[in-house]
């Protein structure tokens, strides 16, 4: 399934150059400094269930699609928070997947998957009705020998490093067992203090005490709040965390004085919080978080711009992150300026933006992120983390940033066994893109090939510090 | 003027696969499920009067460019509401036509144009103003012959079927009369209630009676209003129809209960609605339009963000649809959740969204799709439906929402003679992606004749239920 | 450094009719309607001082780039306001510039500048740290040359014509001056009125002042103060002027009656004027130029869009255009109707619109621009004057407003050694995207040959009256 020249332009001399470049960066070790892969995976290394709930179930870009097309999510295996019955059977609900597999044409998914299946796996023959039993048994039987247990496949995979994300309430127990398991995989925490910060979350006000009990800070006050992330980041970077992660609805910041923040905490630890004191407030935690992050030198991460768990219904019934996360339009010119009039022009800060809406790339990012020096670019993101995605991505933001004020790929994913090809499908658009430069006599070969290992490796490692 | 190979990709090998998919889809029957020709041609099947009344004077796409560069209206014979005389010699027309045919370098226009002139009259040099004499006599001499007669052209063109669109106070006598004129060729009409259901438009309160008394409903109450629509839509369905179209300046959707909603419909009953009422009672109206279609399985066309009639010279000069409707900018994902949250999650519903604001295509609308059930994209419109326009509605929504989350192509069109055109140009923008797809091995070869089947055929009689 | 083929596509049969196009155009002369050069430079004729205040200093688009990565402005030479010295040393400017000269890969700053290097200074080599002092020694040696002084360059790039940019309050001393030396270069002005029609413009009650003492009119009244500006209308048009220029921050007109426009006239000369007062008469002025231009005939150019010295502590620590004016999201369709209203439907207006906001291009422009008699679009403009922007450009406007609603290239640059590869790279983009429409069967050749003369020459001349 896996053709070697899949995602090269068709031009022949531009494919040539194309193929010459990846052939110097395929192998590179993986970078992977944002994701949500499972830390409790690495800790207790166990096999993973079935090839159901290694592909399908927790995936919801495939889920989601299913969904599109009238699959009920039940039938998917997909829990609901009433408890009520759903699929059990793993062999039911993979073949409902593989006669649904032709819906993926055109997707990542399809790439991600068919490199799974074949690199992982073995299996060469797209998946379909005809032989869904048979990648079934071959999946299953794989996940039941020691060379699938999750840490031999990170070290198949060749991570060099992975990061997790993780809630600032986490007690990092499953990296504090990496650490102490002697196994040389570097597994690192990120955080990410939604459910503190955000006064919309469920649970703000218990999630803040919580946070005053772990830290011992007097939670009930906006410094000693303040103290408490600094404990919570300070903790999290004994384990190796190297960013803070960030994901509001918006791109809002805020700079109040002490005396207004202060007052403004107190009224979002009420009970009835406005939704312009918690959208407020969550811009203002975004100027803090940087204050701190130039004390303590964590890499900001800032994802904004989805409306989350758009579906009512789906949301009720089954939870968050079930597929109905949507981005919306996404203003980032007005709304950074607080956080970068405060902080902007200081090279010792980094933050790394990332959006949902592409029309910023070229129309406010770039520009951007071209002229503040703590500014960097996060790379195409969740529905754009494909090829087309990051080629509009290289295509909008270079000719204003240019490479430099970007900072290689993240996979993002929870999706263990699609890290890969991620990584592969990311490598081989950017040397796709560089190819056509060269061709067009807009970069210089040697360039060329150096920007391919910044963008496939050293990028990464150095924007966030790893 | 038509080169076997227009509109296919330079690259050689690209091209031949382009090449060897169109052939599969080139000859298959055109299905036309959403447009504007005029059911009048098909009933009463008369001869079209001369070649700048069937090319020049209802086509808007071409007299909006010559507008742009000066011609005046009154010269390309389009008629003034106060009746001051405009030009009538269809030759003059023909030749001021003729005379600034450069304009449409580039445009869609031109390769309507030149492929009417070419497939229907034979003409294979391109219109200038030295030729403009033989191609108007050509076309005039074909124009009195039987062979292009509307039924005559119809079955010539491949039409399996053909959709028109229609008020909601439309009697639908022409339809009746192709119905009992025994002719085989399927016409379908549309339901499209903008008269009925927008306050603001003229005469909105006399239309609302004139419904009742159509209906036999009392459409002074809302209950009573909403069975007049329901008797329409099945006084519609009688006549084949299959869809509903709604044309509104945004996408709102509201769901208010009974209660406020026959309140707002009893201010908008009343003059000096507000702009505010008036957008709350289309939004609202979306609702009950998708409740109806799950009632009698109408498809719900949804067709926001034009701001109609915004020269106000000639809106007042000569009236709607002069060329002055401007795209403007539009939300999704707010504006329809209320519609959504509704009826959302309901796989017996289609709703099919289009958009003027390409924006939304990735950010919005291929996310949306790719999750509700209900949810599927029509085809890139409008000023959109071009070879460059529809090149970007698969770059920015495949990814997402895959193929089978769109609905084909449908030609939106009153001007005939360019409806082969229009399918043609599809079919090529398809293959020409599909074939890319191919060779840079993301789609396989024999999912690529599937998929270009689909896109030139089933999905759109699928997704309309024809 | 120079490929023969640069910009032109991969696929070889394109590439060769890039090729020929581009051999029709690449001599032709520079007609230059909208820029930035110092009209000193052509009046004194003096020599430029040294390399670094030839392509460094003066050049925002390389020096964000730099801060953007961290190194200082002072280190780059920009002066300070409050007279803090700043490097004074040329050769430590360049060797930093040359260290950092890895940046701009990708860039077009990297295109104009090795543009200049090889055409203007036989450098052949890429700038590095190696080569900074050589490359330096060089172009300082040929900056003592009377082939290098500003007359002899304009000669040698080739300029016809060349439009400065000028405040409302400018003498016109240089113009005078160039007009009184005999020398036959032509160096017009244009009409640039912000200080004097924003009253949010440092000093604006001054400069009205100063515009009334400079033409003798009472510009404390609404009447003398549009009596003024007519009249540093004709005096700018005794120099040639062909057009205004207006850079708003939105592209909002207004179209009052002459008692609000007074009375809001009275209100803006305040103190304490509002923002919302601020943005009506930006708006109002907007309407009234464009009906002074039906009396004077200047061509009306609106550069909206950009949220100026973004970046508050370099804007008070070196003032405007430090590089950190930033595009936003700008609306063309409601902001243009006041004004569109009134003049929208007179051909004799010739109202050229620009955008920073691309996605405006497609949706709102192009729609404006294939309507509106009086409208035209400007080509991509500041961040986005380079090939990929260029391109983009033409891919979203073309099929709807074609070619003949656009004005060719202008450089609107103030770095002087960059106008020829800034009009080459235009050409080179314009002879491939014409190339491309060529080899697709969508244009055909002989209509490229003469679209590549209109966009490289013709459309410029003709739509800025020159």
């Amino acid at each position: 399934m896996l053709h070697p020249d899949r995602l090269f332009p068709a031009d022949p001399a531009t494919r040539d150059m194309a193929r010459a470049l990846y052939a110097t960066v395929k192998d590179l070790p993986i970078i992977s400094p944002h994701g949500h892969t499972d830390p409790r995976w690495y800790a207790e290394n166990a096999l993973f269930p079935d090839p159901a709930r290694l592909f399908v179930v927790p995936d919801h870009y495939i889920y989601r699609m299913l969904y599109s097309q009238g699959v009920r999510l039940e039938d998917l295996g997909i829990p609901r928070l009433d408890g009520t019955a759903v699929e059990q059977d793993p062999r039911k609900i993979w073949r409902l997947f593989a006669k649904h597999y032709f819906l993926f044409r055109g997707t990542p998914t399809r790439i991600w998957i068919d490199h799974a299946f074949e690199t992982l796996f073995g299996l060469t023959e797209r998946l379909s009705p005809a032989n869904a039993d048979h990648h079934y048994d071959v999946i299953e039987a794989a996940l039941h020998s020691e060379a699938f247990r999750p840490r031999a496949l990170f070290d198949r995979m060749g991570i060099e490093v992975i990061s997790t994300t993780d809630g600032a309430l986490d007690d990092l127990g499953w990296h504090r067992m990496i650490r102490e398991s002697g196994w040389k995989g570097r597994v690192v925490p990120a955080y990410r203090p939604d459910a503190v910060v955000d006064p919309e979350f469920r649970g703000f006000r218990e999630n803040v005490e919580r946070l005053g009990a772990l830290t011992g800070e007097q939670t009930g006050s906006w410094e000693g709040y303040l103290r408490a992330h600094q404990a919570r980041r300070a903790y999290f970077k004994e384990f190796g965390a190297t960013s803070s992660d960030h994901g509001h609805a918006s791109a809002a910041t805020a700079n109040l004085d002490p005396g207004e923040a202060s007052a403004l905490f107190q009224r979002v630890l009420k009970p009835g919080v406005s939704a312009a004191d918690a959208e407020l407030f969550r811009a203002q935690m975004l100027t803090e978080m940087a204050r701190m992050s130039l004390e303590d030198g964590l890499v900001l991460q800032i994802h904004p711009g989805s409306f989350r768990n758009h579906n009512a219904l789906l949301f009720e019934r089954f939870g968050r992150d079930t597929g109905a996360d949507i981005p919306q339009r996404t203003d980032y010119v007005r709304a950074l300026k607080p956080l970068l009039d405060a902080h902007g022009n200081d090279s010792r800060l980094s933050v790394i933006l990332f959006t949902l809406d592409e029309t910023s790339y070229a129309r406010e990012l770039a520009p951007l992120a071209g002229h503040y020096p703590c500014l960097k670019l996060g790379p195409a993101w969740w529905f754009f983390d494909a090829p087309d995605g990051m080629r509009r991505f290289r295509d909008l933001t270079t000719e204003t940033a240019g490479f430099y004020n970007t900072v290689g790929f993240n996979d993002d994913t929870r999706a263990f066994p699609s890290i890969p090809a991620r990584h592969d499908v990311a490598r081989r658009v950017d040397c796709a893109f560089l190819a056509e430069r060269v061709v067009t006599h807009r970069v210089d070969e040697d360039e060329a090939f150096a920007l391919a290992h910044d963008l496939a490796y050293r990028l990464a490692k150095e924007a966030y510090r790893l």
